[in-house]
């Protein structure tokens, strides 16, 4: 692909930004830029159903929620057969090169947008020069647009390579959600790779900087607790009533104070709450949306724990009930020192990367960690690298954009590590 | 009127229920029912910004929350005139009646519907017999239609009878939100009333029992607090948010736990709470509404006081900004000792009341009290009526309902107790 | 007794006030002057384990608390018969007059001291006249060193006089750790008493008022709570403690948020909090003596079941144990019409006496109620009156004294009472 | 000093442990072993106020904690020319050796006890080899005996080597309570210090290991609260009070929520706390006894900063007034690479050590940081030397004991590093 193909698909895919579990347009834009470039040459594209466990996927919207977008999808020229495929949000894709004996190696891009407003600041690139999103309130504000065309433009040049062995690449739906992680990790496709690749363009990193082996992960999981009581008028009655916001405020107070732990970094956050019905009325419901993060597995286990117990104890004091439920999560994981080394290697010799970074944290979180995970289990490698690029705006922020420059330094990145693993090995 | 007039009347409010300050049709109906049946015999009938003090109106909605039922009241035969005077939530009226030297008692009922669904089962007595509420979502489920046609009745009695003196009856709006009493007690026609009576049907009283003094009016004043914080990245940067949720749940246990007071009864509750926006951002909004409750007015101010100390403190605790506005309020009052002889005695005296109790306490808050305070700061006495009905479900449910007869009841015994204070005086 | 006598005897009890349980010096006292003064007139008089039911004593102090006040009574000149009787904190005494056939009456006064140093200011009248506390850190600040010798003088006076029956004084200890109230109902003593009266000096009503019946009393309970979790290094494992004091917090918190109750009062409070061992380490200790009061028996049994819901959830949120110690309690009560009336009637003819209120609400509690209870479940009335005295500082202050003078009011009125009750039935 | 004198001294300092700024006989006993030992080859020995600064030390204890502690030295054969030296908590000492031109080389090592009373299960080797503790309470459960004994063992070897420089040993007092470290470090005798190393026992590292460098001490800060607020009757006036307890806990459920930092680790530890006096009344005082500490001393200021938030609003919510006093602090530190790789490198050398660690992290406080923070702020160096040795029981615990053995490996350690400094540089 040219520097301009690539604009011109970044660009595309930026106008139409899907949040998760709703790449239908995306996804069929990958498929059919896919079969134009490569044809023949791909030995498998798995789309929807068959590129992801159905059964694993999490957080999965209402079935209300698809309706727009899938129409909207249709409207923009997906043809009826490819939606019918993603139908329900079954979303994503895995294309596979078979390039005779050697390691199988896969790359993990991600390709969902936000629910965020973009800004329409005449001095943001996107709409001085015409690409700002189509989808009001949708936002490709994280750069996986660059991420996807980043896998298109590697999957071009291993097809063009003397790389020997198995390339696959997982356009992962979700991520945003932390929701799409657990689908690929757990089909079949990523069951026979022995080094995985993924990356993450910008974390604050300058264009001409590459990041060989990001760690750092925070493991997250989504916690939702409904309290239930009983309402009385507050006046008349407040002792007959069984009071949930009473119950959630004991709740969210002890929540913070769960014990800062000596193994590593933990969090917890009460991200939404809401409760009671009008002032009059000793509250019946309350509900919090919570996520506990540590730095590793165990330490988000320990917080999650201890979320469950603050939270049950809380309801019994305040005689109500409460129902826990445990949404999207993803694991911990930590990049493979030979995979890093190669990276930082190939990295050094990449035109426009100024300066190589062997190691840096993430402190956030990714669900790319259920695929790392998976394959180290299996006994290969993982490593999530890091491509500078010049971001005006923060992630998720309205001003977010890439510097289109980095796209080539990713592919160049990856595509020189990965034909090297199809040859030493 | 006769008895079939009664229920028709109140039959036909029933079916119209309008929530507060939106009572056009409501408001329409009864002055077509006072022009109709009184005609000339009424001195003065003032209605919408006459019947009230405007800018004393508390708890108005937003103005596009009218929009709805004022087409509503439209479609269903009030004409342009009447409505275009009650444009805006200027809603109620004041029927005056002049038969000569004497004194001035006023009657007060109040005529708003409560946002409440009323029960479809065919056992619900106004399902099997066709006047369930038009209005989905909307219900006269504490008995205010059952108070118009009180109030119409008592006024027709009154007119017929050797009554020497002024007579007025307050037809209050917006009472279920506390919004109408004070507009109503500031109002020039509260001003020369020496005797003030109110009434409210079923109160857990059967039918055939009149409570001739009701007191126990819990002062009330509803408060709103917003807290404004920061977000920030829950898992990036937890320290850089300034959260709201917990300055709420602090505020929370700190409300409930008010010192109580040895003066008598008080009351606290966070009846609505909401914050954040998502599981992984520090939540920089939250929101409580609350009402504080006294035995007297001062016990209230002693609560409203404690409620802003700590929600101010509670927000300093965690770096927020707070802005507490005061919604609407009720004072408390008592009954007049020489009012609750004279009615106890008329009661007694009323066919099919069975059983009179002299006192008895309400325990809840009625902005009744507003126009009570005022008549007896001017030196004029006032007296809260409670009359019996057999109601199969309480208060503000969707199953309640009044026993018609009763409607008589409390016609007989207010029209009598005004007719005392005419000749007697 | 003259009035000097009262005098005299008062200060001489003033001088020596002994806390609960440890009232050695003062009945001794009591037995002497009894001993003198009535001699052979006293069918009956028990003292110490004779005069209560040892086994229901509520609140004694750890057996190393006695030695000291013991040791200081025998310094005082008690005599060794006398003290043995009342070692191991078994006070108190039951005086019996038999005049033959006729109701048996009760008169129950209280005895002990406070734990409270009295003022040395110049202005304090004992201070000034020479009968400040002998005892540093123990005080009369409650006036039942006046009680003791209004009881002393009504048993003389009733010798006296013509009353027919038979009459009983309960010297009661402990009162105010509410802990020698039902020691004394429990007694046999109490079994056959017709009417009983009680009697407080003070309780703000001034020199020459008497209050007929007083009522209001709160039903009280005491709890301790002992939570138990596990220490740990607070900066290197701050994860492996459970933190008691987290829990005592978070029970604190709460236990004030109880919900109020529509049938009244109720109270609350966390005295006394302690735990932890130092800055360093997570608490794995710490402790609650709370009390809860309502304004009948069941409110307070109301606030006791939420009380130890608080405990055990904010213990459990914590990970840790907690105990829950039922300390002293003490129901309430109502002072009955009967006697009521005619202690008004005998007050409106003492001399000095110039204001007799009906009723009054005392508000506290008071552990005469336990007395007051068995009488009446046993089909007998009880009274509580309040004799008006003059009182500079308030209740349990360093500057509590009585105006001597309202000593003599109480005698009469008492007296008065009791004769009249020794006549009419 | 042979294998023999090291344990003889080692255990009669065990015999003695005295809590921190009472080491009054510890003191004494090593002037008196270095003059013994050391004699004219001491180019100074200063003692008490003379080695620290006395203005700044830290959490000195009342002046009557000290006289028992004193009269015990003095019993134990302290002469009193040495213990006035001491008077009033001046402890510790500096003793210099001069070597000729060189550098100037600091070996800190820490003397005080703790209050902690020591094992008596025979199976405790300092009782089956008869030198348990004799100040009951009081025990060396932190290796500082050994510390001191490794002061004097390394002095010794430096005065027989070929060192050319100057040598000093600071013998700090009242390091458990972060007390003396600030004092010796703001003394002019650390001022030329190029070179600075530290040392600890243990450390959950067996006999045979050494850790060339530890870091990850966290910054520390103690604090105290008082809230005060106003009793008043729980019964009676529950709402004239001030309620102290509430407020304190209040401030402690929001103290252990204080966010998460994203630059590394915090602790927070409201380890001490109390209030009240008595059940039936609202308290009026509270105490918390609290520490913060961060990963780096500016997260422990932020720490700091908001418990100073969280105490003044909790305050402010429950009308109370607080004061807050900051007590012992100790900064963050980290050992200077070069100073490790040299101890690594003797350490691999000497007889017994078994394994070398380069690097381990200390995970808690100590206050040796303010003397390597002055030393590298004056453009030196500094390093803290772990010394395995084999410990039955954890730091702190009463069955706490060193392996002997190891105190030869620190002295060795120490001792070949110093040397190393005296001729390379």
């Amino acid at each position: 692909m040219t520097a301009d193909d690539l604009v011109t698909l970044r660009r595309d895919l930026h106008r139409k930004p899907e949040p998760a579990w709703r790449e239908f347009y995306t996804t069929a834009r990958i498929v059919d830029e896919l079969e134009s470039r490569l044809g023949d040459d791909l030995a498998e594209l798995h789309v929807g159903p068959e590129a992801i466990a159905g059964d694993h996927r999490l957080a999965v919207p209402e079935e209300t929620e698809f309706t727009h977008w899938y129409e909207q999808a249709r409207d923009a020229g997906v043809d009826d057969a490819t939606l019918e495929r993603l139908d329900g949000g079954y979303t994503g894709a895995v294309a596979v090169l078979e390039r005779g004996e050697g390691p199988t190696v896969g790359l993990r891009v991600d390709i969902d947008g936000l629910p965020q407003t973009e800004s329409d600041d005449p001095s943001h690139r996107p709409v001085a020069e015409g690409f700002r999103s189509d989808h009001e309130g949708a936002m490709h504000a994280c750069g996986h647009d660059a991420h996807a065309t980043i896998g298109i433009g590697v999957l071009e040049r291993i097809a063009e390579s003397d790389f020997a062995g198995t390339f696959k690449v997982f356009f992962q739906p979700a991520e945003e959600v932390v929701g799409g992680g657990k689908a690929m990790a757990e089909s079949d496709h990523l069951q026979d790779v022995d080094s995985l690749l993924a990356v993450h363009i910008g974390l604050d990193h300058p264009t001409g900087e590459i990041v060989a082996g990001i760690d750092g992960f925070l493991a997250v999981s989504h916690l939702e607790a409904e309290f239930t009581g009983a309402s009385s008028h507050a006046g008349g009655h407040p002792e007959q009533g069984r009071n949930a916001v009473q119950a959630m405020a004991t709740a969210v107070q002890n929540l913070y104070g769960i014990p800062r732990h000596n193994d590593g970094a933990t969090r917890v956050n009460a991200g939404v709450v809401e409760g009671g019905s009008a002032a009059n009325v000793i509250p019946a419901e309350a509900r919090i949306v919570a996520e506990v993060r540590g730095e590793t597995t165990d330490l988000m286990e320990y917080m999650k724990g201890r979320t469950r117990q603050v939270l049950r104890s809380a309801a019994a004091m305040h005689d109500c009930e409460v129902e826990i439920e445990i949404g999207a999560e993803a694991p911990s994981a930590t990049s493979d020192e030979e995979l890093v080394s190669i990276v930082a290697d190939v990295a050094g010799e990449t035109p426009g990367v100024e300066r190589v970074l062997e190691r840096d944290e993430l402190g956030g979180s990714e669900d790319a960690t259920y695929l790392m995970q998976a394959v180290q289990e299996n006994g290969g490698s993982a490593c999530y690298v890091g491509v500078g690029t010049d971001h005006p705006g923060g992630h998720h922020t309205a001003t977010f954009d890439v510097d289109e420059a980095s796209i080539q330094h990713g592919i160049d990145t990856l595509a020189g590590t990965i034909e090297r693993l199809g040859h030493d090995q």
